[in-house]
């Protein structure tokens, strides 16, 4: 089975909200553009922070077909459910409307190398084996961790799996095994794009990662900083990336996290809200004015933070 | 708000499938009357052993509809979901047809007391404040500890709190703090229907709870213990519930109890297969040879075991 | 490696104590020889239900030294710690004291395979490579999950590995599948007593377990349905385990199951006390009523529980 | 009950062993005479990263007893343990050397409200309660979720409750929280140091932070950042701080954080070696020539980076 190459940055995208909750669809139209320029290589919709468990599947649908019609690039779609029926209902639809894949976390309740293996060959069936999907490694918030050698079994077992969205933690030392895999021959072509809010997007790209596969507030930095390191321009890319590791890291936090990103968003123009569908944190002024302060500092550096 | 009094037993129904997966609708029909005939008080639908996560809300609508339009009794719904959204329409949905109520389960994420008191208050306000809903409390699947002080403070918080679902391990002395929390009024009144597949049944009645809410593949006995129990024949009911303790014990396990339990009503005649969807344990020849031995040693006693 | 062959019923000894929490010495003598009058094969100290965390390094190995004095059967003794210092330090000295070997419960962030494997290949070097241990398998407690594979790789890698405290829920069939690998030799001799409070022994047997590990309040029952079932008096022990199955079941309850044990060994007259050191449930008067109602009925058919 | 004032930092110290996994004593005394000239306000010993369950008892009160010799500081030791036996041996043994309170961090058990005050009221009546303690809030390792409300509690159930160590995260808001508890009088003087390895110490004392208590590889950076900030010098401290963000982060990740550490300490002379005890990560030569490349680029800002 013949993958797009993933590489680069696929972002997260965020799912923009008007005051009362309801989809804003204009927003998604700028905010798609906005990727665009930026020159991401793909986008993520209806991940975690795309607050997809909050959505109906009629909405869900209707973000994928808006954000399909004006990109021109790979589009992952978040279909993670706690059953199969669910999975491949939004799976179908969203294909049809052309998706390029899916994004699969697995179930907390995985507790065995084998139990996880089976999870995903069973999520492949279940959606069709012809349908390329990503394994969503992220043990801090899944609870499921995956060896290295876990991965290899899922890749190996299925054509489909088209990446690995590896938000592990520690993790660099997966991406240095997974890439010395396959180097040797012993796994097969796994394209790695680094989750995690890229808090070591730095090091991970250093050590073998094709991309990421994240939604800071700032994806065109992402964009830079991959390019850098990839060109070889190691203390440039650091150089920018540190300038925005403060901010970063605040934007990490769970919970809080999510209302930071569409705050500095809704900052930048990108987004008109920063409203999070219930149940969903907000920033008290203490933390919005915290964010300010640490956009003012990343724009000593960054002139795209002065907003 | 004024609630149908919850008492006696509100069986919770399986999902009966055809061999290939497809919902078999006739066997609906047929264990819904099962159901009626038996003495049941009340009907649950979609509970975690209806298989509900494997349905799309489509055909979860489907069997609620099927169930109502036959019986004659209070039926609950269960509408757990991971966001609001889902739970919402699928609430709508049923309430629609007819439901009188649904069933909530807290997310596993939930770790203080304020997280479960404010997730009920928030659901209750998605759902919408007329709707009644029943708490799940199953620490064992679900990982929240609630005290018996968090469901008064449910209970107290919203008028639409039906009754709760008790399925607490150990869970002797919650009941007997809510019932004489109701008797001295510093709890309203609010219903106790005992889940955790009857195993301390016998105790839980004599403890104050109101009746079962479970889904025993006898539901005819556990009418039967909680009418004898209430009626004060204690040794009668003790006799009736150990003569079942050893299947009872069986059929708790997770993940092969499910199928303990419909090979079990497929053996009695009650719907016509023993298929669980995927993923979803299937019994080895020698589990149902275990099954067949306690069913006869049942049938020592109970005659209805005799198939 | 040559190991004692572990077979029949190897109980857990609680620890008794007085009312003021000290370690009643006059209780383990009593105790001791009950259990080699009943007829136990082996005796295991300071498991979880011995309140092991609860004691002093000096008070753990003072237990085991006067088990130790009169016991003229194998002892195993827990030696579970957060790290392996500690637990090299009791093993140590209990083995100088005349131990058979250690148990070895796994720490609960173990999350994969390989995890697993090596934990029990470091915690085996610590303890030397020479001294017998037990693996404890009991995932609902420590929240590990071994597959049979797993356990067939601990066994390889240790000549040391002597049994498996086998408390898996649901359990059966890994005990079908580790016995099918013995007999086709893909795995050593590996025996498998179960645990679990004995709650499925009547099957665990007859799918080739070799004993119960296990301290139901009735070690005397635990030994006659062993040798009943493994004489092929398949009927009789089931008449016997049914018999006990209400009290087994009230006693496997997670913390007031410790006291339930302990109660109706007092009124055995086994132990002199019921006390539980700190933090430890106590039985409210209901509770203790209830096991007394327990106890008179299970002396309907056992007359050992008429006291 | 009158407390020593917590405030500053009161560093974590690591134990240094030598390669074989034997105590190391002189650099027992030159990381304390280090910690002094760093102008820390106390020191914690035995915590989490200070391998505290890899020691027996007598190697846990030979290092305090080595630590207390020297330093002229406030030390606080690490007694959590399994049960409130060897919490209350560790505990008089190390009061009686001359510490001035002991750390104890939850049970990763407990999940209600009332089960963490229960604990808390418990751990201290086992050690004395006169015994000053610090609260361990930290939910990503232990479980344990405590709101600023049950922190109040145990604050108020106990005298001896000396400061609070933060490292929730998120965490700032629960900061200001009890802050501003403190400041209306409804909550006692309760100093709170935070942990995290420093993560959000920049805004953690701006929101009223009293100082820190975690083990970052350059607590003399930690002084002076809390210093700086306290002086009103906002704009420095972050200066500072952003410098070694990128090696805090590099630092804090669970597992290898620990060998970063110990290796950073050994760069700069601290420490002899950077072993770790078994079961302990070891740094790869590719991760030590990050740290290099971080400490490299620290150094820029840092004149103690440069070694």
């Amino acid at each position: 089975m013949k993958h797009i190459e993933a590489k680069g940055v696929y972002v997260i995208a965020p799912t923009p909200f008007v005051p009362d909750g309801k989809i804003d669809e204009s927003s998604i139209d700028r905010m798609t553009d906005f990727f665009l320029k930026a020159g991401v290589d793909g986008i993520t919709v209806l991940g975690q922070l795309g607050e997809a468990p909050k959505m109906t599947h009629e909405e869900s649908v209707g973000i994928v077909k808006r954000v399909i019609a004006r990109a021109k690039v790979p589009i992952v779609v978040g279909v993670s459910a706690p059953g199969f029926a669910a999975m491949r209902a939004l799976t179908q639809d969203v294909m049809a409307l052309g998706a390029t894949g899916v994004m699969i976390a697995p179930p907390n309740t995985l507790r065995t190398d084998d139990s996880i293996v089976q999870y995903y060959k069973q999520a492949s069936e279940a959606i069709g084996a012809d349908v390329p999907f990503v394994i969503q490694d992220y043990p801090l918030t899944f609870s499921v961790q995956m060896t290295p050698a876990v991965i290899r079994r899922i890749a190996t077992d299925n054509a489909s799996c088209w990446f690995l969205k590896h938000e592990d933690w520690p993790g660099l030392d997966k991406i240095s095994q997974l890439k010395a895999w396959e180097k040797d021959g012993s796994l097969r072509r796994l394209p790695i794009l680094i989750g995690n809010n890229a808090l070591f997007l730095d090091f991970e790209v250093e050590r073998g990662a094709d991309g990421a596969n994240t939604g800071y507030c700032f994806p065109d930095m992402l964009v830079d900083v991959v390019r850098l390191s990839k060109a070889g321009k190691r203390d440039e890319a650091h150089d920018l990336f540190d300038a925005h590791l403060p901010l970063i890291r605040y934007e990490q936090q769970p919970g809080p996290g999510m209302a930071v990103r569409k705050y500095v968003m809704m900052r930048r123009g990108i987004i008109a809200h920063d409203t999070l569908r219930k149940p969903g944190a907000s920033l008290s002024p203490t933390a919005r004015a915290e964010v300010d302060y640490l956009m003012a500092r990343v724009a000593r550096v960054d002139p795209r933070a002065r907003v």
